[in-house]
């Protein structure tokens, strides 16, 4: 199967990861470090929480947004301007509309792709894992922040006409 | 927040329902019995795997197809046509595709939404949910098997030009 893997292009990996940096640092104020980006599918990272948006387009993919419990309820709390507790439904939100900003400005970024978005969903539950089809190798692009880690994944498949 | 929620119309449930049924009878050889719909925001159903594929066109929407690992792998052993004993890239994969049949087939019903599909992607770990954001209130449309039960979630959202 690994003659027919596509990797992620490098190109597509830029947007994602300024997306993620702007929409943390404009919507949240809070400042990601980046780390090095890597292939996903031998390392498939399993979090708490991820933000799930499909894109489709002239190229079809998927943007996974993963976080640990605490992390996710600190951007609820800089989205929604008040303490959050538990994973409530209104941190689910955040974290769906977090991910669908994170989605949308990138694929701003790659307009000749002329892609949409779906609408977000978000994954609960300990030790969750969200693998990719085995003929994408979707890049995984590790942040840290001061409220934790934070992981974007992306994988893409260009459409051929 | 219920004032703006927005219930999945009945005539998006239907092309749901019948892709289902149509994709396990013809490419698995499974017959699924339906169950009753039911609208899923309160009673989030908790499974060990699910496909999650993302629609866009003039309706934005998520596909969630859950099913317990012993099923998984019955579905997986049908489409690559030998007996399956974990949870592999093979199943993952098997999974994602069947997720994508159902939502394609059901995209083609819905023609005048104009809609695409995105990546499947395949989520796992026990007893994770799936959530869709606080304005949609999916549809959950439970089928029981041979092989044991199976559950299609649908949220859709139409789209104001």
């Amino acid at each position: 199967m690994s003659a027919t893997c596509a990797p992620v292009s490098v190109d597509f990996i830029n947007p994602f990861l300024n997306s993620a940096i702007t929409v943390f640092r404009t919507m949240l104020g809070c400042e990601l470090q980046r780390g090095k980006p890597y292939l996903a599918d031998s390392v498939q990272p399993k979090h708490e929480i991820s933000g799930v948006i499909g894109l489709s387009g002239k190229a079809i993919g998927t943007v996974v947004l993963s976080l640990e419990g605490p992390v996710a309820l600190k951007v609820a709390e800089a989205m929604l301007g008040e303490a959050q507790t538990e994973l409530s439904g209104d941190v689910v939100d955040a974290i769906g509309e977090v991910t669908n900003m994170i989605a949308g400005s990138a694929k701003a970024q790659l307009e000749h792709l002329n892609m949409s978005v779906s609408l977000p969903s978000v994954i609960m539950g300990r030790d969750h894992k969200v693998a990719f089809p085995g003929d994408i190798r979707p890049i995984a692009i590790p942040f840290d922040s001061e409220w934790g880690p934070v992981c974007v994944q992306v994988g893409l498949r260009e459409q051929v006409d």
